[in-house]
């Protein structure tokens, strides 16, 4: 049976996240009952990583396995005509090998987080950013991120309800950009464990405000207690990006 | 009478535009009746030009008088709050010298144009940028814009309602950046005539879907004739970014 890979983008803002759940509006359950709707056939989507309620996507990578399909871009396509009242969109489709799989394959993921530095409410970013009022060092937030970047124990940054076996990752890089209003905070791993990318941007904004040195970052890092660290950040900045596969 | 220059951001997409008009929502509207309620009092307020329905704004420059203020600051965060059903706020306020007046004190405008140019519909960029699924040649819009750059009568991308005295204008500079299915048309006047913005950039998508070569692009401003150029390309992919004054 032919494997689809796909890119896809979501708007977070009225989703109750990736996975599917009765009678609330998932990305999993849009794109399955497009599915079903296009092959009269029950279809399980996979996706490389699941996402909270109003993270958005912008790179996001699923696949699954249809048969009797003549042309992947018809697909493309015929999904999007059926997620046309969803926030959720096909992106690029192509078909790949069996042994592919969106989770299990991805050797890298990229998150960006986007946070608005300015005292007025955010208009054209409203659900797209977090709004931060007081004026944040930007410096402090990156030489505080310098220190988290590695192979660490990161339950300082786990949620509890974290299903990851291990609380140890590699955060290949968290990098931060500025421009104008808009700070950015990337961040790279080949995975991480639940709400990390949240956890670590509250807690790099709590140094911007001058809560925490950028030296107490080691310390938060160190204690691998979650009350340690920040507050995880709202869903409305963060971005899932891109994925990465050999393949 | 204190004058006060603000800077401020909107999201076009349910306003009818800068101009007050009876029973619609207007920027202009919206700024007058939120200083009414603050001062009691009929506030006029200037901007430093129009913009047309859907249409947004990043740096739209106004200016009022008002008596008997104590902080501008304050002042920005009680019109902010009379703003919050609607989507428009003040980014910053200055106080100015009477003689600063937010249209006739500026000397140039900077404007910004989106297009997302992929297959697939837009769902983070719905309703912030034009949609044009055709691959557009880049380096083709590149060399027409430049040769709208300069000193010319441009009849042919001026609207038909357009009040300016003479089509001369000159456009300092038009030129574009990529960033992965992101272009962006970056164009600077001291003032621009009605809708040219929106009509040169459906002039260069022509360009670049090639209907037009480049080349064709210096006979169609020598017609001096609208119809000779491309379509005006929709209001949601506009943005007004910002205004120089000397002052």
């Amino acid at each position: 049976m032919p494997r689809f890979k796909c890119i896809i983008e979501y708007d977070g803002t009225g989703l109750a996240g990736w996975q599917r759940q009765p009678d609330q509006p998932t990305v999993q359950g849009h794109l399955e009952t497009a599915l079903r709707r296009i092959t009269g056939e029950s279809v399980e989507i996979h996706a490389s990583g699941r996402t909270d309620a109003g993270v958005h996507a912008r790179g996001q990578v699923i696949h699954f396995d249809v048969e009797e399909i003549e042309d992947a871009d018809k697909l493309m396509g015929s999904i999007n005509f059926f997620l046309r009242p969803n926030a959720i969109v096909i992106v690029s489709i192509e078909e790949v090998d069996e042994d592919f799989h969106a989770r299990f394959s991805a050797k890298m993921r990229h998150y960006c987080y986007h946070i608005i530095n300015r005292r007025a409410p955010l208009v054209l970013d409203r659900k797209r950013a977090w709004h931060v009022a007081v004026p944040l060092d930007i410096q402090a937030m990156q030489e505080a991120a310098s220190y988290l970047e590695g192979h660490h124990d990161f339950s300082s940054f786990r949620d509890a309800e974290c299903q990851a076996k291990s609380p140890e990752k590699t955060l290949t890089s968290l990098t931060l950009t500025k421009e104008g209003e808009l700070l950015s905070i990337h961040a790279s791993a080949p995975s991480f464990l639940h709400h990390m990318v949240r956890n670590l941007t509250g807690t790099l904004k709590y140094v911007g405000e001058g809560r925490f040195t950028p030296g107490e970052v080691k310390q938060i890092l160190a204690a691998k207690h979650r009350p340690a660290a920040g507050p995880t950040a709202p869903a409305e900045g963060l971005y899932f990006m891109k994925v990465e596969y050999d393949i």
